[in-house]
């Protein structure tokens, strides 16, 4: 098990459905270690009396799980999200087998840096709204002519790999100077750009703006940029923004 | 996925005891290509109506399940059994993890030999006269303060990992339509964003141009866009510029 001081990835349901499925989730969990889990919007409401028996005895997980209205706030404190999903998206976005991204958590676990992975709902998985969110899709590699893998068995999986992938961690490096940027920067300079934007007629026709802003969202949050350079960019949108031959007001 | 002409596993429960546990467990295996199921003496009869609708259209798996009386017969025809246990046991036999069986099973298949994983009953597990006739026994290493996986569970990461370390898998990918933009692209973005910061006053003081030049041109560069990304943000540039209100001109 990875030392404690190093965070530990949070298992983030989108929707979930079943009280029943949040319980399964949190034991999977627990079993190797997780204990940060958060729901977005749970549709029968939190607690959940079906959760607690599915649990089998995981209740601090489910005591302690975080409830946020939308995903932008559950993931809000973190650095790096991945969605996982096994399906083949129309998005350009990195994609990770659990293993490869199970190495890379506990590599920027090791820098300070703090994960999450998104499991969407359980009907109908992950929207092109959420995984814009995330800086990469993660996914378990399945029988191509058989992929059923159900919410708990797909938390258990990560979990499992997360656990298995940190026994060997190498010592933690220092924290850099500039961290990656969190969520919530990143949330930040999402609604500035589109805010900046749509008074001035860029999303257009009317009907193509979501996918317009999933393609902004999913290019800005591929670039990884640190918590300074999101600073350093809002600046920028700021001037451009600013009319010409106008002067500064402000810093 | 291994050659289709080595054995696979076998996953043998052990007087299962509930029908939908033999559906959870048949569709665990089949998400990783295992096929070969066996079942002991199993508590309700076989064949059991409730396996088929937890099986989720694993229903080939079911079909062709192998009901034996005896433990004994059921692996008559295996070089290798593995006891799959969280429990230490007073027996003196090997104990390897889920991950050094699966590499041991991937290379006693490419000999040609067969290998099988006992799981036991839900309520007790394997007896100790059940492990007498295993080789070794397997272990998956959970939280020493919660060890809780049910039979699906247990049997859907030990198929995980014999899929995953039967594979080279493939290194992460991405969509390669969009392929990364060329430095002609990136300094035609530089140019850009530069020619519009300038009039707006961004530069100041005007000693201070060079480093922040400098910075936005390593923040852009370090971003690894591609060539549609980066038209998409000559676009956004060029809407950010316009003045609010005003009409789109050209595309």
């Amino acid at each position: 098990m990875p030392h404690s001081e190093t965070p530990k990835p949070a298992i983030i349901l989108v929707e979930p459905q079943l009280g029943e499925n949040i319980g399964y989730a949190a034991r999977a969990m627990l079993n190797f270690g997780l204990t940060d889990l958060r729901l977005v919007a749970p549709r029968d409401g939190w607690p959940n009396p079906a959760a607690g028996p599915a649990a089998s005895g995981a209740d601090d997980v489910l005591d302690g799980a975080g409830v946020f209205e939308t995903l932008e706030e559950a993931i809000a404190d973190l650095n790096h999200v991945y969605a996982s999903t096994v399906r083949n998206r129309d998005i350009y976005k990195p994609v990770l087998t659990v293993t490869e991204a199970s190495e890379a958590m506990h590599a920027s676990a090791a820098r300070g840096e703090r994960t999450g992975i998104l499991f969407g709902r359980e009907r109908s998985g992950l929207s092109n709204d959420d995984i814009a969110l995330a800086n990469a899709i993660l996914t378990v590699p399945v029988n191509p002519g058989f992929g059923s893998l159900n919410l708990a068995q797909a938390v258990i999986l990560v979990a499992f790999e997360w656990s298995r992938t940190g026994v060997d961690l190498p010592a933690a490096s220092t924290l850099e100077d500039d961290p990656i940027a969190t969520k919530a920067d990143l949330v930040g300079l999402f609604e500035h750009i589109e805010g900046a934007l749509a008074p001035r007629g860029y999303f257009r026709p009317p009907a193509r703006k979501r996918a317009m802003v999933q393609a902004l969202r999913n290019l800005l949050q591929g670039a990884g940029f640190t918590g300074q350079q999101v600073r350093t960019l809002r600046g920028v949108i700021k001037s451009l923004t600013r009319p010409l031959g106008g002067n500064r007001k402000d810093g």
